[in-house]
């Protein structure tokens, strides 16, 4: 088996710093320590630098069919992309159609992301309900090593899951110890303000945000909590965009509910003066949902995650070049919503996390990495530099900087949300699984090599969620 | 016309306290001032006690046909213990079923309410949406003096309104200036719980507020409070009953929203041990919704009510004899909802707020009738002692007490919620529009004297919300 | 007597808004009513204007002796520009220095302010602590007609209060049924950040605010308010300028704490950029502790003003010249702290307020004069239009409109930190006890026909206050 | 060197549980995994049973002279009482009288402490201020190993430390990098209380929380906090003991500021009523500072752990027996503040933490262990299980049960406030640096064995804290 040994790094776990040599012998972790043996490995240089467990991007969505069209980055030129910039895996997303075969949509997303060069896994979508639907949720856990299932509360007549199905699916997932994540925009709200907007004559992308204020993110978030919290499961929030939505969380996490929730990186650091932004172009290429938020939104979601109530962050990686950002060139309505950012969400969240004061390295990789990989379920696999685990590592350059550009990049996509943004903090050599896909300036990944992970159900959390469901169980008093 | 003045005691209104005596002339107020002269005057002597503007109680449900039968209490016999108890007026409710006309169910209750004995008023239900109902608001506002839409967000299958439903009433509402008041519970939650409930073996009262646990009403009233933020629209919220809603609420009134609360008497004193009482009659005349709560909710709510974040005081005074409560024997959910209380409102509200020194009188007058006057627009005709104002007065004696007994009571039914309970401050005696109907132990209500009290749209508080709205409106950036 | 009718005006007060006429006999009001008779009486045309109480400003230092030199404004000239401004009285401060003897400094005070040309009341300052100070406090309060004593919490080594005097004050005041208000800024910090900052070589008037951040406030506040909570006794915060502080006082207040809080109407409109203006004198006319705060405060006071968190609105107003400010041309610890403001309070207020949908023009009243007349218990004398109230009034014309500058305005000081600024709401005419003052233009004060207002301990508040004290009484259990 | 290996067990740290051996050879723990070689270890069996890193309790006062007294319990007796439940290392206090050399009485204190069986490390109270108070600061950090710096805000005329002293010595602890922590109890207040019940005739301990509300708590602690924030330093609170002062840290921590918090295992579990059981001698032992409080700070306390929160857990052990607290017989304020608990701490916190599914054992090792050796920067030294870590290691039994009692415990005193507390879960085997100190029921602890550990400055979170300061210095406009 291969051989390799980064050494004169700095380590840095979720757990703390110190100067030592990582050994790799194939795929794995063999040994973690100050002055390893090198013998007969290859050789890393990581003198000057940080050694860290790869990024985990919990939220992207390759080669997505959306709004009639797919979106420009495939499982490929995504990973590509991803592990230019430090990061290892990705959890990707099946979305079946409304009364599509779950089991079906799976396959095709299992399909399409074999040629894949890092590791990767799925939630899947749940956006009707039946019996079929309930049974393929079993099939998903119990089968296909899916612990997840993601739940739109926005997009009313199309993947929107009303509170019904919300309960259905919730109540399912109880027993199948997945953890339920939600979409929070309240989609009925969305649908009547777009319309409203429309009709006063407000076509452009300066629309779209008009159309998705806060409230309806912050509506949609406390009601997934508290669904939650009365049915007695843990729940996972993603791209927790503003302060309405932040405070649901950390009303309930400070009540003790087990609520996770996940920021994206521009969130924190792009605001919404782009949908002004008098080039048609640069404004629909921010066309997400949720949408870019005013600036005091982007301290608060910082502070969130200093103070641990976010406990990831992602991309929603989900690309679409101007040719079909156009295809809403009169409604806003109709432009493809995403944006993409896999390449850049480490550099980024570096320069304004660890590089302001806000985060210390060691709670960089908890939030880039190793929340991420606990919460579902693939640590210490993932996310972590223990012996035995996967050789996901990036050697990280701190002092480096470059300037982010479209130009530049390695992402499937003519747009970059960064463009100009000078960062300091990158990736010089990224590993996968043992293997060099990224060595300072060289592209080395290959089509295919990347891995499904399968995610085992019921992580460390449910033990605690189920006992407390357990001794909240009610007793009869009066008899009939 | 009759002249008659009420010398020697202490008025009190919203405003505050002064020794004065108060002339009324036929059914107004013509003076209030220190030793009026009282020639040719009826004197009503109230030497060491208080006057003060007769209560109003925003939430009663005179002989209201529900969950199978008809409330005990008809217009006139709740009237009657009302004025007893030194309340004046009550705003009740036209309930439209599904599907049903609502300008007919509106002329039904108009004409039941003809037998009551003092002022009264109706909100208005909208269960339901189409065109019809639609110019039913309108013809209610304009025509008919309606000034307030009830939602009831529960009793899935029944009455309960959905989102798309609240956004179209609320959007109607602002256009006409007629306030959306709602009933917060999400009811697709209950129905899902008292089905597990009833399916665990819990059939008798105890499974009631088990069905309902406060985080059921926390999620409705934020869910209703943000569609109303975002759709530019003051909100009231009946029956706030615990710290869930309340924190919902403050919430909204801190960042500003003109958002109005209500606290029922009996959710501020009452616990929810009563539905584990081995007395399956005592728990089942404590079944009503939202149910009783830990003791936690009790003191928070005294506590918003002593900030401002609750304005109102009310009973949902909704009586159900004990026969009727036996529908549900063997299956809670038969009890029919609602409890009685409209009698002992403000004696209990004195007793627990004023003896405990958590209200002032004047805050006392505030929180039983003046704010719900100017919140529903009737004020200064109700709700206040200014000159020309209606003569709709309590003369309160503090020291006075008694105990709460169904067997005492002149309410028509045959069980109280306070049973037992002592309370300190009570009407001596109460003037409906000049008329004296309660006098010291002496009943004097005549059938059908109360009158309809028209109440218009756009109180105060709408120019302020409008002149946000307006301010608020977007403009275009880029043009098609 | 003299008897004037104020016709064809919108009477409102803190209740509400109605058409009705206001008839004056002497100094008093006599009838508000609509269609009054006018027979005989002087007739003052409100057509199309509002006709409210005057202003109350709880909160100015008129010929302060400060920081070595004397605020430039009088009590003539000051009540003049107050006059001008639509503000009928107020409340300014003794404020005697270490060890000075307390009812001296009063004496000294009540010298001074017989040129007043409108009616006034006195706040004292505890700036030291020895049993003639505990006399002096009764001695005001029975004999005097002082109800208020200040704390300054800042000001180390000058008239600081420390934790003990703070304690002995507000026992002593609980005894006297007199209210405790405090300027709430950690003096031992501010001492400390001062000579920080100037040692850094920060020597102009932008080291001013950095010596004195949000923080230093939120913790004086916060410590005042448990003090007065421990032992039992309402609170005033003067100035509160800052989130940290309202958030001292939302908490106590949602608790069911009886805390006010007042806020100035600068820094509801202002923002510490002044600071960092280019212009020195600008700069320096700034000073003032609290100093203006970063823009996200602002909105956060609006906010609590709207919330009912804040009741009062004042100015402090303290005018120094530009030669006064210059004193501190080397080192910014030299310069007078102080700003003007009293002409400009009502109309920034309305414009700001009532212009933008925050405040309707019954919560204007409250907040500019209602609440502060019955915190300090001159209501109804002051504060109202009730029969029998002095006939301090203001006929306001909200259409009006004029730019604020130090050219043309009636203070006496040659700077305005509003210089520039439009606002739509002006008083047209201002009647202080039934004289006409101002007239559209015609300045008509005379010196001394001011009135000192006794004020009565034991405001309604403190009854609420005893009883809640008296029930939290402890009881032995175990005997010695 | 000696081989231990502990076998069949399950491996829970702070990220996680996995089922493993644990090799230990001599002192240090040389590899963790499953079916590791046992080839000539003694053979530990874990089988059934969780394995984890030894408790670290951070606040302890063993022979602590205080109050005219000794505690009762000595080195050497407390951490023999310490290793039968699971705790393998203290940090005790030094507390120099006023005005008494600081390194004189640290000498003192490590000369008592030289018969610890197990590890230790000692904390330095700044007591009062000069300038060879601030050299010995430099000396404790620099030569010593001490990196924090215990300040108490209560007993007055005592210990306590004003707010000139607060600043001098977080300002130097900037320099130092050294952490501060705090008592957090408003001393002036105390002290007016202690007088006034006293005054009334309430000498029994009942006096004692009467004098110490929750309130007095809560304003110390936010001072504190903003004490720290303003000058740019990390802060430790010590026994936060209710929702005051956990609503202080809740608000800092939520907006970025580095504030650690602990909590003892007695404020989770009893309450106040404690103080007024008729039996003096019980009421007594329950006299400590902060005292036992109302059962809602219970609940608040542990959902301040869930979240976060509060990140350490620790017993103020502090030992008296009954002759001492019968000192204060006739006067509460002459009672030895302090109890007992060392024994017990993880066995009550993970019955009551982990059995009712509040924490998770990974949770469970955090509070107790992990977080207060990162805090005090001994990680991974102590607190964790990676290889090269010290051997302090405890087999936990959660099956296992006892009932706590004095007749049974190890400590040294005639009392324990846990009485018959029936806990689930405790430790079978616990071993010191590789000793087997204690042995399911036989107590191998050797006098002098345990060893003094020097502790870092600078830990990790202080790079993110000067990051900060740094880029928050101002910047002057003006210049003289």
């Amino acid at each position: 088996m291969s051989l390799k040994i980064i050494k004169g790094g700095t380590v840095v776990t979720a757990e703390g710093e110190a100067r030592a040599d990582v050994l790799i012998q194939g795929e794995t972790i063999a040994a973690v320590g100050p002055d390893l043996d090198a013998n007969g490995a290859d050789v890393i240089d990581a003198t000057g630098a940080y050694v860290m467990p790869g990024g985990i991007d919990p939220h992207t969505h390759m080669e997505l069919p959306f709004m009639g069209t797919v979106a420009s980055e495939d499982f490929f030129s995504g990973t590509t992309a991803a592990a230019v910039g430090g990061t290892t895996s990705v959890i990707d997303f099946v979305i079946p159609g409304p009364q599509q075969d779950v089991m079906e949509a799976y396959r095709s997303w299992r399909g399409w992301s074999e040629k894949a060069a890092t590791d990767y896994g799925f939630h899947v979508a749940i956006t009707w309900w039946d019996e079929s639907v309930r049974k393929a949720m079993h099939t998903l856990v119990h089968e296909e090593g899916v612990n997840s299932f993601k739940h739109f509360m926005a997009y009313k007549n199309a993947i929107m899951c009303d509170d019904e199905t919300l309960v259905n699916s919730f109540s399912e997932a109880r027993e199948l110890g997945a953890l339920c994540t939600v979409h929070a925009e309240n989609g009925e709200l969305v649908f009547r303000l777009q319309q409203e907007i429309y009709d006063k004559g407000i076509t452009g992308p300066e629309g779209h945000p008009l159309s998705r204020p806060p409230e309806v993110e912050g509506e949609a978030a406390n009601r997934a909590i508290r669904i939650a919290e009365v049915l007695g499961v843990p729940l996972y929030l993603v791209h927790t965009s503003c302060i309405d939505a932040l405070e649901a969380v950390t009303r309930a996490r400070l009540e003790g509910q087990r609520v996770y929730a996940e920021v994206l990186a521009q969130h924190l650091v792009i605001d919404d003066s782009v949908y002004r932004d008098p080039d048609w172009r640069k404004a629909a290429h921010h066309v997400m949902s949720p949408p870019f938020r005013a600036k005091e939104h982007q301290e608060a979601l910082w502070r969130g995650l200093q103070a641990g109530m976010l406990q990831t962050t992602a991309t929603d990686h989900c690309c679409f070049c101007t040719p079909q950002k156009e295809m809403g060139k009169d409604d806003f309505r109709g432009i493809p919503n995403g944006t993409g950012g896999i390449e850049d969400r480490m550099s980024v969240l570096w320069h304004h996390g660890v590089g302001t004061g806000r985060l210390t390295p060691s709670e960089f990789v908890a939030v880039t990495s190793t929340n991420c990989a606990k919460i579902f379920n693939i640590h210490p696999q993932k996310g972590s530099m223990a012996v035995g685990a996967d050789a996901d590592l990036v050697v990280w350059d701190a002092e480096a900087s470059r300037t982010i550009s479209a130009e530049t990049h390695h992402q499937n996509v003519d747009y970059n949300i960064y463009e100009g943004m000078e960062v300091q903090g990158l990736a010089k050599v990224t590993l996968s699984r043992g293997r060099v896909v990224w060595n300072d300036g060289d592209v080395r990944t290959e089509r295919g090599t990347g891995r499904y992970v399968k995610r085992k159900p019921f992580a460390n959390y449910w033990a605690a969620q189920l006992r407390r469901n357990e001794l909240a169980e009610p007793t009869p008093v009066h008899r009939g």
